[in-house]
């Protein structure tokens, strides 16, 4: 057996009207995350690019201030399902929350998005940052953030209890003898816990990929060991070398901890590329989008990635000390750091943040982002990366037409797919089902 | 303004096993509600035929005795995304409970699936008949009857308020002045009600249609008295013409009593079609489906359709007094009544419902058919027909390749599409937008 080349394993981060809060009004640009022309585009670009998967992020909420790509949008699993029709080989990533959804719901319409796009299905499993989208479900408080993963742990159990309720080869649908289905290959799987009680079975086979690829972005202490636990692509904000190096160490010894394989964790920070014929117009580019920005739009992205509302605040200021946020603890804690390091204003941190959420943000020709790329990936610090182009289609168009080539010569990014679903892509096994698994340890006594 | 001859409204109602429990075992027949190519066939079949509707059939529960078509399947709103890519013109209905989904996630779910159709979407309101759900939602009781229509009612009002978030316009995105939302076009809906409470706004655009079109099968009065007060296509089963004209005269008046537009409820029956180059071809084609059916599941489908499990009982004695039904009171009524008026005992009864799940039946020539159609329609007792073939694709293609040409030299169905949307096929109005409503009523004063 001949050991494959690592690559670089790589996403499109989509956020309908761009990354950049002002990435819609560029010229050219085009707004709009409920506009499926332009998402269809995105997808076959990442095609493409040859990309691994396509990734929807979601909330379950909206406000008029809130960034435009969240305002009004398309729910991810019907967008992705029409999407798995107009693409062949690209990993379609659905974001859904464990906090406000019934786990056989989300069960069923995941398993059918695998089944829909032969085996090219992932979840990213997420908590529920956003405390407005409890008056939405009818609860009167977020629940804290600790109970929150506790209740996303056990979810996550359930939901792959669900997926194996039906073994590979359950429904055999002989018409000759008129056995549709083999009850011995059913399974009931009677889960009683402290946040569900999930009888089962689920009434749709074992897809194509077993379990959808999970995906989880914890940042937190119970974050990261929900995703070393249970992530096969761990999705991170995270600055600097240093840093994303010391979350790589950290991640793998929790999957090792966890009895896993380190090699079925996928770490892909998310990464802002502007890419541009010289550094400079790469600089003039994001100076520009600058310019066209919402004061108080950018305000807001940055106070929910810290936690608290900031209007209070001086913005010509150091940003204040602020208690630990309950809401995405990794962005909190990254800003945080670096509004210290480079002693920002509160002002030129928002802007900074209105830039790329808070990501990375790589900027220049198309050698010199291909080089920023390569040195988290060459420095173990990355096994590839989730990326949130500032606008759309330009910038992601710039980035495939332009930085993969780069990147494919170097031999860091594959130029044909090999295999047909996200586990091939991935280098992940498909998961055995838990009985198949038990005959073949009763056969090896 | 000239008057627009009346033509049958159709929906395909697929189960995709087939409507008759050994349908996928003929010779040529395709099995199983997973098979994606095979609904895929279906959908473009009943578009090519000038079909309204391709209409999905849904249940939150399984079990090996089940219905063939019913045991696993791919989920409704996933499945009928992907078929918008598939098709241009015909209507797409997902059944939707409102005992087991949370409103705030279905309401963008349909919304979704509506953008993604442009103006296709269709909502089949069920409350749930199935009590076997309850557990896989972790509630110790199915809610009883009379409860599940309240929910359902309450839910219908929060589903539509919650598409009633922006008025339509309510996301100018100019690129120009920055502006990407018009906040006064937002409405939050605030609804605290006994058995929701949801602030809203929803997080997606007021959709082509408006609403989806909204389709109910309630038979029992609260079931009927919902149907009426929203449902905008009426499912029913119902087994002869003067129960069918009784029925439409029943709804009709209810409609009325709602205030609302007696041409804005299309009754559409369930009928079973069975083609033949003749009668007796027809007949030898349900003979042979007859004899292939499997005794316990044909039971087990007229134990769920009766409300009551029937295995204690003779199968060569007439159907013994049941006390009614708490599950699908319509089936209930119709085959308690069948039975009583053709003395059947329990066991042709469990054949004739295995053969149509309980709908009317038709068999014979594409006339003969033809005729039985025209005779309800011509009498005002149906406006069209949900078609249930007995097995895919052939009973389906039998029909749309004979009968609709029959039917369209009649003048009884459209040649060709008028309009773009399934409220334009139907002959439904887009429901105006609230604030729309009150601006147009203070213009009036």
């Amino acid at each position: 057996m001949t050991t494959q080349p690592r690559i670089m394993h790589m996403g499109a981060f989509v956020l309908g009207a761009g990354h950049h809060i002002a990435g819609w009004r560029l010229p050219g640009a085009q707004a709009g995350a409920e506009n499926f022309e332009l998402l269809k585009h995105i997808a076959q670009t990442a095609e493409r690019g040859k990309f691994d998967l396509f990734f929807l992020a979601d909330a379950l909420n909206t406000s008029p201030t809130m960034h435009p790509s969240m305002v009004v949008r398309l729910e991810p699993l019907t967008l992705l399902s029409a999407l798995a029709m107009c693409t062949k080989n690209i990993g379609l990533a659905a974001t859904a929350s464990t906090t406000y959804s019934h786990p056989y719901n989300l069960a069923r319409m995941i398993s059918s998005l695998d089944h829909l796009s032969n085996g090219r299905a992932a979840w990213n499993i997420v908590a529920g940052a956003f405390p407005a989208a409890a008056a939405n479900f009818g609860l009167k408080e977020h629940p804290e953030h600790s109970e929150r993963y506790r209740i996303a742990g056990e979810f996550v159990e359930v939901m792959k209890g669900l997926w194996d309720s039906w073994e590979d080869g359950a429904v055999p649908m002989n018409a000759a003898t008129g056995q549709f289905v083999d009850a011995s290959k059913m399974h009931t799987l009677d889960h009683h816990g402290a946040h569900f009680d999930v009888k089962g079975p689920l009434n749709i086979s074992r897809s194509p990929q077993g379990y959808p690829v999970l995906i989880q972005a914890g940042a937190s202490e119970i974050g990261r060991d929900l995703a070393a636990s249970t992530a096969e692509i761990v999705f991170a904000v995270l600055q600097d070398l240093q840093t994303a190096q010391d979350f790589a160490t950290d991640m793998r010894g929790r999957v090792k901890k966890f009895g896993r394989d380190v090699g079925h964790m996928k770490i892909m920070p998310g990464v802002c590329p502007i890419v541009g014929e010289s550094e400079a117009d790469a600089r003039a580019k994001l100076a520009r989008l600058g310019e066209m920005s919402d004061a108080a739009t950018a305000l807001r992205v940055l106070s929910e990635r810290l936690g608290h509302d900031l209007d209070q605040f001086d913005l010509d200021a150091p940003l204040p000390p602020l208690p630990p946020s309950g809401m995405m603890q990794g962005h909190a804690v990254t800003l945080t750091k670096l509004a210290a390091e480079k002693n920002l204003t509160l002002r030129e941190l928002r802007d900074f943040t209105s830039a790329a959420m808070g990501h990375r943000l790589l900027l220049g020709t198309p050698e010199q982002i291909a080089d920023g790329l390569e040195e988290w990936f060459a420095a173990g610090a990355a096994d590839g990366y989730n990326l949130m182009p500032p606008y759309f289609p330009g910038a992601f168009d710039d980035f495939v037409d332009h930085v993969v080539p780069v990147l494919q010569k170097r031999g860091l990014m594959r130029t044909e797919y090999v295999g047909t679903t996200l586990r091939d892509h991935l280098g992940l096994p498909r998961p055995a089902h838990p009985a198949a698994t038990a005959a073949a340890a009763a056969v090896a006594h």
